[in-house]
C-alpha cells in the first residue's frame, strides 16, 4: 500500500542575508542533514544568480529537498518532502525543517504541512 | 514587494504504468514545456530506481518542477512551483498541471494548490 509522506512547505523570514545569499553553507548544512538522516541523495542543483540569491533542489530517493532565496526582500521558500515508503519518515521531515529554520535563525512567514 | 507565486501538488492515479516506469517520454514533456512557457531550466536531475519508477527535479530560474513515480501503485506525486517575481507566471502553473495531466491520462487523487 502507498502510504502518504509528509511535505513541508515554509517562507523564512531571514536578518542574515549573507546566508540567503551563497549557498556553500546551505548546501553542507544539507550534506550533513542527508547523512544525519540517512537519505540518499541521487543529485543536485545548486544555482547562485547573477544579482541576488541562489536556488537549489536536492533529489533524493526519499524525496526531495528545495530551496529558494531572497535575499533583496530577506525571504526562503523552502521544501521538504519524504515518502514513507520504506520507513516512515514525517519525523525525519519535522526534524529537518526545524534544522533549517535554525541554521537560517529564521522566522516562519508562511507553513504549510501537507500528506500526500 | 515579494509577490506570491503558486505551488499546484498532485497525486496521479495513472493505468499506464510503462509512463511511470521510463522517464524519457516525461522528461521530453517537461523540456517541451519549459520551451512553451519560456522557462529556465539551470540543472535537473532524472533517476530510475532499479526496481521501479523514477523521480525527477528540475531546477528553473522560476522555482522548481518534481515527480515521484509509484508503477507499482500507478501513483505519481507532482509539484510544479513558479515564482512571480519577474512576471506573473500562476496561469503557466495551471497550463503545466493541466499538461502533465493530460500527459498521463491522470486521474487527479490529491490536490493542492498554495499561494506562497
Amino acid at each position: 500500500m502507498y502510504t502518504k509522506g509528509l511535505h513541508i512547505m515554509a517562507t523564512f523570514k531571514v536578518d542574515n542575508t549573507a546566508l540567503l545569499s551563497n549557498y556553500a553553507p546551505f548546501k553542507e548544512l544539507v550534506n550533513n542533514l542527508i547523512i544525519t538522516h540517512q537519505l540518499s541523495n541521487v543529485g543536485d542543483t545548486y544555482h547562485s544568480f547573477p544579482e541576488f540569491g541562489f536556488t537549489a533542489n536536492v533529489c533524493l530517493t526519499e524525496s526531495h529537498l528545495s530551496i529558494h532565496t531572497w535575499p533583496e526582500y530577506g525571504l526562503a521558500t523552502f521544501d521538504v518532502f519524504l515518502s514513507n515508503f520504506k520507513n516512515d519518515n514525517s519525523q525525519k521531515v519535522t526534524q529537518i525543517f526545524e534544522a533549517v529554520k535554525t541554521f537560517f535563525n529564521a522566522e516562519v512567514e508562511q507553513y504549510n504541512a501537507i500528506e500526500r
